[in-house]
């Protein structure tokens, strides 16, 4: 029997909204979620307000299996995530005593001063377990089955890193791609058929277009060999078909 | 009085998801938003199916002043946009008469057969207004505030920019931008003390890292001249004062 593990991601930041900046991380987490088989099913981007934040972790958390946030945690004061963590589990955000000293420590060997907006990156929800950022010292933390990371593409790479290995995780979907050259008007009734006849499996179709031309890439997803081959061969074969007729 | 209009995205699809896809069409929507004076304050990105899909449009319609939808408006079985769009707003899903003889012209100058698959890109809730589609045809819909429009970038934005002359904007978001070659620790609180004396302006700092090196953009944004100025100013004299004593 499959095992089904899902995810939603969270991304906070105003500078996403305004296209300030661009969003690198939805990508590489829906890449990984993929390759470890957790099924990442929702992502919301919400502006650096603690009624949005708070909102949405609530709705978020819930629902799927794992919540993962991005953005906000850092040391100025338009970083409210784990404020509005705490907020959203009815607990106090406090300095936390481990991270506290690792960020005093770190700063001292670089004769540098522990600041109060460098204090402010050792606050979380009181008893949060930390993730470690390789990077840039000043950790990510979890609350139950939220997994609160930095925006930072790079330390948001390496936190991810840490958190994998654990996740729990589902019967990973595997996926067999067949490359045509018609595109969906051509494709879209036999494919529906396919589709039909092979329930197990989501068919999807995803249309190409460049310099004039329209192509598809059918991808056939399941969670067995067994569902995805004959599918995967009842795709190839109307594109074969297709080739014979055109 | 500055006016505030509001936006929300929702993408529809499968592929963003599992990462096969990587999203472009955020920071695009993203920038020309903030370059109209509307105010991106949602993205939602669901799968193909179609209660997800309704319960977004729902939630997010009434909310933001516009809703933009991208993807799922296409020939084959897991374009399911229109359906969803209809029974989120309680109509019928139709063939729309001038959609379906566009489309059927189209291919027949083209000499390609009108299969059942495309007619389905005639297909949206009655009484829907079309989104002028100039590089393939198949129109995109708009119901009162919810505009639906294609995933595929090239023609996500030509549908756009069909839109944009038809919405209504507000008061555009003013910015400016201070390089500050010191990292958000040592900058937090000076910082948070200029947003505080600034409180008609939203004060946006962001970390840059790169080759061990840490240094920030911050961004001051404010609906009008004046509000900006004497922030900016602020903010400047802030980092040459550190520049000062470093």
């Amino acid at each position: 029997m499959a095992q089904i593990v899902t995810a939603a991601m969270l991304i906070i930041g105003d500078e996403i909204l305004s296209g300030r900046t661009k969003d690198k991380n939805i990508g590489h987490l829906a890449d990984v979620m993929t390759m470890i088989g957790v099924d990442l099913k929702e992502v919301r981007i919400v502006p650096d307000e603690e009624d949005e934040i708070v909102a949405a972790i609530n709705a978020l958390r819930v629902r799927y299996d794992y919540l993962f946030t991005t953005g906000g945690i850092g040391p100025t004061h338009d970083d409210i995530t784990a404020d509005s963590v705490a907020k959203a589990f009815g607990l106090p955000c406090d300095y936390d005593d481990r991270a506290y000293a690792m960020l005093e420590a770190n700063y001292a060997a670089r004769g540098m001063e522990f600041s109060e907006a460098r204090k402010r990156m050792a606050r979380m929800p009181r008893g949060a377990a930390h993730i470690d950022n390789p990077i840039s010292t000043a950790p990510g933390f979890r609350v139950e089955n939220v997994h609160v990371m930095a925006g930072v593409p790079s330390i948001f790479q390496a936190m991810l890193d840490n958190v994998v290995p654990t996740l729990r995780t589902g019967t990973k979907m595997l996926s067999a791609t067949v490359h045509c050259p018609f595109g969906e008007g051509t494709i879209g009734g036999p494919l529906a058929a396919i589709q039909k006849e092979h329930p197990d499996t989501v068919i999807g179709s995803y249309p190409k277009y460049a310099d004039g031309t329209y192509w598809t890439e059918l991808v056939v997803r399941a969670r067995s060999q067994e569902a995805l081959e004959p599918a995967r061969i009842a795709v190839e074969s109307m594109v074969a078909e297709l080739a014979k007729a055109a």
